[in-house]
């Protein structure tokens, strides 16, 4: 259906030079979604010391593309999404799950869920909700 | 109408421990909207050498909380934002212009384009737009 | 919890002018959810054969308003939503089931899938998801 | 560029079985954007006596897919759109004004204010914003 696997995709990540010094890892990925997680450091939080509401929407985006990419394959890019915040990132470390709602020949709607970790053996906590659009696009066969 | 003026709306973007790094630059932050531009770095790009999606994500969430801010006050939250990718980020620095399209007294909607700056003498190229809803929180008096 | 049941529910519904002649039906209406009932008829269409998207779109904000309703009492509006339409809407009935995904004391986080039913025997297919945010208002007691 | 123009455009309007009983009217469609009026009765109200809100959805989905054709063709689509509530529908007619945003080959993506017009003198007050996304689709020639 692809040509994305978990190690494929995990290199993509990698070879994001935004993604990598912000420490988001690949958890998952298969036909049943994504994960991505990111550990909460101090220079993921805005001013009043929660994560940056930039950092969940980064993390959404992510997880919507690899998502999309899941289904569509590594050439995509992500149309557009939207995301609501649902409460204050406050924890350890952020797990975004994206999967693909409905996927055509071009294009994937896809839907993450982002929560946030706290200490062991607390439940982690749904802060915000994202659905977004990936699109395929035509790249030459060397790129 | 609102206890945020140019100096104090650059010190709180300061005080963003994940904004300062970025290199996210206030411009203007009046009645008429809110300007943030970013330098484009390496750093800010993905694999294909484009700026990140999260990039642009950020710094429209970002310019969207501003302007909120303009019109509520310094104590408010994006509730949530859409954001639509129009062309690949891909020039010397991303200037976000956001302003309110409506305000009540907890509540804000504002739009955001985010444009992409060329080389000297090119026009600014919209790479992105987005809408979204700031809500004023209550905040203890000393806080 | 809420002011809100079944029976009040139905009724709010076959009070809206809009609701009553468009032939939307309350399914049910709980702790799980909201369910809207809508047979297609011709009325229901655009020039092409297949629902009008407008006919999704009212029918993903009143499911997505009635969710909100469950947690927040009958005194809500919707202050928006974003729809991604998958597929066109060809078949017997529409089935919008919408859940609160997050609510809070004055605003709710709610999604909703939009599903057509065709012939007996057929799986329903997901034609519609949305995600809207639902508001609290003050009314006076007498309201 | 297109194959629309007013003339069809107002004949696809006319072709939508659920647009003709709403009363929406195509009042200009050009490469400034697109206008449908319609004007308020009580059959478009929910059940406190404002416009309900599928009626504002369906407008701002309509202006849209127009402000799309008239970029990409007859033969588009609506992928999604996300709209914002700014204040309830209370008037004489509801005008939307929708634009190209910014239009690819296969894709547009347009914006749309909706006013809500009161009596005779008074200014249009906005009350709803809507930015979404149109999609070319493959029809064969003798469609």
């Amino acid at each position: 259906m692809t040509d994305l696997n978990f190690a494929l995709a995990q290199s993509a990540l990698e070879r994001q030079p935004f993604s990598e010094p912000l420490g988001a890892e690949l958890i998952s990925f298969d036909a049943h979604g994504v994960e991505l997680r990111l550990p909460i450091q101090d220079k993921h939080k805005q001013q009043h010391g929660f994560v940056h509401g930039g950092v969940l929407a980064y993390l959404a985006d992510n997880a919507l593309t690899f998502a999309g990419g899941s289904a569509l394959g590594s050439a995509v890019v992500t149309s557009g999404f939207t995301i609501n915040y649902l409460r204050p990132g406050q924890g350890t470390a952020l797990l975004a799950k994206a999967r693909v709602v409905h996927a055509g020949k071009t294009q994937a709607v896809c839907q993450c869920e982002v929560f946030v970790l706290g200490a062991a053996g607390e439940a982690p906590k749904l802060c915000a909700v994202a659905q977004g659009t990936i699109a395929a696009i035509d790249v030459p066969k060397s790129a």
